[in-house]
């Protein structure tokens, strides 16, 4: 599929239709019109239709979009009709919890590599994985095809990490460390930061 | 403040706007354009100015923002000009994170109650918080003011968690388990989902 510019926001949203549409095949539906979708992500059926109708038609009126159809697009919209290794650097709690995680199965990405720099934790085994030394991240990534890494190590080492991470392949980050970390524009940056979601749901506490 | 009716959508863009502004007052700045905010959170000015305008006028035409003072504001909007406790249920890796997390500080949150099932981690201490017995988590909660709940349990758990957080107080989940659960229409929900987020990257790729 040629593309062609599509405004970032839409493309953000595409993620929680994707969600959305595998809950409901979940849940045994075929199909879904775009109230009903909109009331699984919290978005207006017209902002929905005009989202989806960015990429083509995909729907048609009055007969509601096919799930396993609209989902199989938008997994190739969002390039995840494939496996992404990802690389996780620190692996204190949050690490380790990421490479456990059970919510990337199915969904376009595999945990490949693991890092650290303490001593007590190179070498050792997490599930399947060793724990490999920080100090080797940049050889190590490069021996592989991975363009996806995930921080998780302390804030104020972060930007080191994204700094290293500029000589590997990688060209997309889901930072974890409660920091804004400064990259050429030409890298992805998403940061996971749970007071910004908490600050959402306070104003209507 | 007397409240009208904010589309959520916008709300949900202040915790962003709100830790942009924080940012640039770190680094020693005491203005800011709509331009400038903008860059920082990769949405237009022109949306920001909108946004902003809803709550009232906090610029002047050509002079920018006062960071300080916008920033004052969006704390009195979200609620978040107060400390609101916060308990976490679940203390595997994420939970264990979460609860030594430093992205909350200064930022309106405070984590006050910790619970887990598992006999060998309830009433060791993590910080300066003991870790409860989940089974006593509708009672501990009870006792105390606590309106916010993240849970952080398996995925074929974090049901069985919400509806007993649905006897509390707790009025707002965010929940880092891998699966939707189902509340009523008056208890707040968010997720943190790393590949929701990694998947809007993925397109870029």
């Amino acid at each position: 599929m040629e593309k062609k510019k599509i405004p970032d926001i839409i493309i953000g949203r595409l993620p929680l239709y994707l969600r959305a549409l595998n809950r409901m095949a979940a849940n045994g539906s075929a199909i879904s019109s775009s109230k009903e979708l909109g009331e699984w992500v919290g978005i207006s059926a017209a902002q929905i239709r005009k989202d989806i109708s960015q990429f083509g038609e995909f729907g048609k009126q009055g007969t509601g979009y096919n799930i396993e159809f609209l989902s199989r697009k938008i997994r190739e919209i969002l390039n995840i009709d494939r496996i992404w290794d990802v690389a996780i650097i620190g692996m204190g709690d949050i690490g380790h919890g990421l490479t456990e995680y059970q919510g990337f199965r199915n969904r376009g990405f595999q945990v490949t590599l693991v890092f650290d720099n303490s001593p007590e934790k190179i070498g050792t085994k997490i599930g399947d994985l060793a724990v490999q030394d920080t100090a080797d991240m940049v050889d190590t990534i490069n021996k592989t095809d991975v363009k996806i890494a995930m921080i998780a190590v302390p804030a104020d080492h972060a930007q080191t990490v994204a700094d290293e991470l500029l000589k590997t392949g990688v060209k997309a980050i889901l930072n974890y460390a409660p920091i804004r970390i400064n990259v050429p524009d030409n890298i992805r940056v998403q940061y996971i930061d749970p007071a910004t979601h908490l600050q959402w749901m306070t104003y209507y506490l």
